[in-house]
């Protein structure tokens, strides 16, 4: 089988397993309890906090242990936009893009319901990118939150960051992205960014499922999404997942250790992808940006045919991938992603996703590329669309 | 060492190390996934979730697994109540007990701060319990939820659950009880307990940290907690954990097939254990209810003591406990939950906690027996209260 859906999830890293099972074994301690055991795990966190924070150029405390991705972006909209109201009552408005995962959509409809936000909805051009000048016009006095993800987890489309995170934090307006899709791949470091939140998600990695993070720079005032016992310095209650917190920072320091090496390299086996696909494939059409893209995702529509029958072509041939957002499968409704770029739903039902680890090998992908030619002629032959 | 920190956390059983594994190896599929690695993991989580419904015996899609405790507690608060506020504007108060964890109070304290609610609090008499007496004038027409532990995880006190229950529901109240200390002691049968909404932590039962959930009867509605792709039935978004479902799932089948006899054999060791050093120690004080209290907990306060100064002791002689909630530890506040017993501060300060898994032996506790006799006597003689 060769797997590319590594968007969705990876394999937990062999690197990482070792690093966490004294955490699911003898070190079983939890880190509030003040005897040996609860030292043992307290130290634990405490390591994977540190490494996390050089990593992202941040201090340990500017990061929380979350459950994973979604509770990272809930933790950041809701949170900073919870807690900036409760400050001054007319910060009521919070932007998104026109792409953002539902985690961070959903955490502002929420906002919008429940807390008398109103949201405004940046839009994207045909690759998928936020101009800063679509963005400024959105920013104003009552602007609490901007909220706009480092790269998109169905097309790949990267987001000129520093740009957008420049315009909000000049008009003291904090600014989160969500970086699950980009860690691994792309540059995490805070400060160059020069964003004030900053989410990742530990399954997306080679860390376990049911760890993430958010990063939140000191001075932002946090309302959280979990209360109760107050760990994770009152930002994020519950006995803190010590094993998950371990893993995601074992698997995030090797990621970004090896981030500009396979970035270069997995880069090119995408194009190369790319170029066969869009060779091999009579009107196949790439979707995202052409070149500001991460290195590990490359995205089609494949008009005259259905994605899913795509999907389970490839599949009898051996090649795991997506329609797009594993969030998202199994719902009949257009991809909002797709629609954002101008994609008619007809075409954005042909929507199939290649998604790499940085494992790929140019082989496999060769493999892949004959077989997507063969499928999508199959399917388009035998009208199954 | 003995380990008598059980209600802290406890260690990962063997059976579910073993039951886990695949899911952190080869079988790492997203549950979205439309794909066989995902239809793979998609089997494993409905087959938790079936377990799970066998041992609290309700249907399959009443479960919503979470990131543990302390969000189960957050959602069954914040989730009943807010989506039964925005179905009648007049639903704006909740009845907590005195006596809840913090994830409940905190999560009550939240609706109070954020949603206009006003809180209930029933009092508990000197044994820690809930008289169905005292909660009856509470319980209004505004009243939108209850919410009353199972067991109390400082004192162990166990409530009078399905008389509570009934005199909520009687009235069309959701009734939620946090079962995390009960779980693997008390009988979980939902239909019997009479609740609406139950939480369980993995961690306190031998899975993972990291996994808990949520029963929520059929007919109750719930605004989730973390938004985003619709998981858990659009109850709880995120990419599920399935190991820590599966490892919870293995845990709690574990745990409530041996119930009835570990509570038996286990209140038996706890019951020598408590006569041993209210006879072994002059004026030791046993806190919580004499006979309804959890197997696992022996509770004391011992005056003219510093409760950290006899942990200290203990753990030099090889006992390891705590003085209550590790969740509460490094506070200098005294326990609000022996505030509410009546117990006074001074006294309070004294407080330390024994709480034993299926494991403990009678050897064991009559060490530690022995030990806490020294240890009370050392403290006091050398007052470094």
């Amino acid at each position: 089988m060769i797997f590319l859906d590594a968007a969705a999830t990876t394999p937990v890293r062999r690197e990482v397993l070792e690093a966490i099972w004294p955490y699911l074994t003898g070190d079983f301690g939890n880190p509030s309890s003040h005897h040996s055991l609860g030292e043992s795990a307290a130290a634990a966190l405490a390591g994977a906090r540190a490494s996390v924070a050089a990593v992202l150029g941040c201090r340990p405390g500017e990061l929380v242990f979350t459950s994973g991705g979604t509770e990272a972006d809930n933790l950041a909209v809701k949170g900073i936009a919870l807690a900036r109201q409760a400050a001054n009552p007319a910060l009521n408005r919070v932007v998104i893009s026109a792409v953002e995962h539902p985690a961070v959509e959903e955490s502002a409809r929420y906002l919008e319901r429940f807390h008398g936000f109103s949201i405004d909805v940046v839009p994207v051009d045909a690759t998928g990118q936020v101009t800063p000048e679509a963005l400024l016009p959105l920013l104003r006095p009552e602007t609490a939150l901007v909220s706009i993800m480092y790269a998109n987890n169905e097309v790949g489309t990267v987001q000129p960051i520093p740009a957008l995170a420049e315009l909000a934090r000049g008009r003291g307006i904090p600014f989160h992205t969500d970086a699950v899709q980009a860690a691994g791949w792309l540059p995490l470091d805070t400060a160059a960014l020069g964003v004030d939140a900053l989410s990742i998600s530990g399954h997306k990695l080679g860390a376990p499922k049911g760890c993430g993070l958010l990063y939140i720079r000191g001075r932002v005032r946090l309302e959280p999404v979990l209360h109760g016992g107050g760990q994770e310095r009152g930002r994020r209650s519950g006995t803190e997942n010590v094993a998950g917190a371990v893993g995601l920072a074992t698997a995030l320091s090797l990621a970004q250790a090896a981030q500009h090496e396979q970035a270069g390299r997995v880069s090119r086996l995408r194009d190369a992808f790319i170029d066969a696909v869009l060779t091999g494939v009579p009107e196949a059409i790439l979707t995202g940006h052409p070149t500001d893209r991460l290195p590990s995702v490359a995205s089609f529509c494949f008009p005259g045919t259905s994605g899913e029958s795509v999907l389970l072509e490839l599949e009898r041939q051996g090649v795991v991938c997506s329609s797009g957002s594993a969030c998202a499968a199994g719902s009949d409704e257009p991809s909002a992603v797709l629609s954002a770029l101008g994609i008619s739903r007809e075409v954005a039902q042909t929507a199939v996703r290649f998604s790499f680890d940085a494992a790929v090998t140019g082989e496999d992908l060769d493999t892949a590329a004959k077989a997507v030619c063969s499928a999508v002629a199959g399917v388009r032959s035998l009208g199954t669309n």
